[in-house]
């Protein structure tokens, strides 16, 4: 069985990676579409999208928010980190079939069990489309759980 | 039809403001832990969640953000904005039948058609639980589209 394993704040240290890939899909677009409320035709329609400064649909920026706190979640603290804040800055477009890198990097360990992380997204083609930080609580208690399993979703 | 309609960088002053509410349901949980990967038990399982310190499930942090970013896209500026940064603080935890309110307010107009907005999301109780600012290109020409409509999404 696949399981969430978290690093405390005391075994996690400045330097400390971990990375995750995702290629996005039409299923991502019209998945985080219907949970965001996110409609702009950008996303969702190619003939309007084709007439913007893009030339074609592009995902949503945030949606390489909720795959930056995904790993955030899941893997870098993991289980038991609580959300502090995140800051990101959109620097070039995500496209239908591109596949791209989730980096994580420990910047530093602040007091209070508080870590910066360099949040970093990057393309196919080894540009970044993302940047940021995120700041976190790490938890202090080692968690390791099976990992939740997910009703399928379909549309 | 409903319609979306964006306000371009000359019909924006610092002030103006637009707001959007949403019930979070378990629906939303379920559909964000899908599209991001992020299956951290404290969204999940309540048996695991009940342990933590916020003693029971809560929302994903960045399903605030996608909230937000779903304001900025559709409301203000809306379609043809290109969306710069975001940063959040994520205050307090958003739980299954919150009614949050996001709230978008101008703060700035800068140079080169980009705007800073305001971006805070208020629970029920009147209590922020994200607060933020967004950096955007807003539009310079008027856009006044259908709303796209998505397929049913069902699990």
């Amino acid at each position: 069985m696949s399981m969430l394993e978290n690093r405390t704040y005391d075994e996690l240290n400045a330097g400390d990676t971990a990375s995750a890939s995702h290629v996005v899909t039409e299923r991502d677009l019209i998945l985080f579409a219907t949970v965001s409320g996110d409609v702009n035709p950008v996303h969702l329609d190619e003939e309007f999208a084709a007439a913007t400064p893009f030339k074609g649909r592009i995902a949503h920026g945030m949606l390489s928010g909720a795959l930056i706190s995904a790993a955030i979640a899941c893997e870098l603290p993991g289980p038991g980190t609580i959300y502090i804040g995140q800051e990101m800055s959109f620097l070039r477009p995500v496209r239908l079939g591109d596949e791209i890198r989730i980096e994580l990097e420990v910047l530093e360990k602040l007091p209070k069990n508080r870590l910066k992380i360099a949040t970093q997204v990057i393309n196919q083609e080894g540009k970044k489309v993302v940047d940021g930080v995120a700041t976190v609580m790490a938890p202090t208690e080692k968690v390791k759980v099976p990992r939740p399993q997910l009703p399928a979703v379909s549309y």
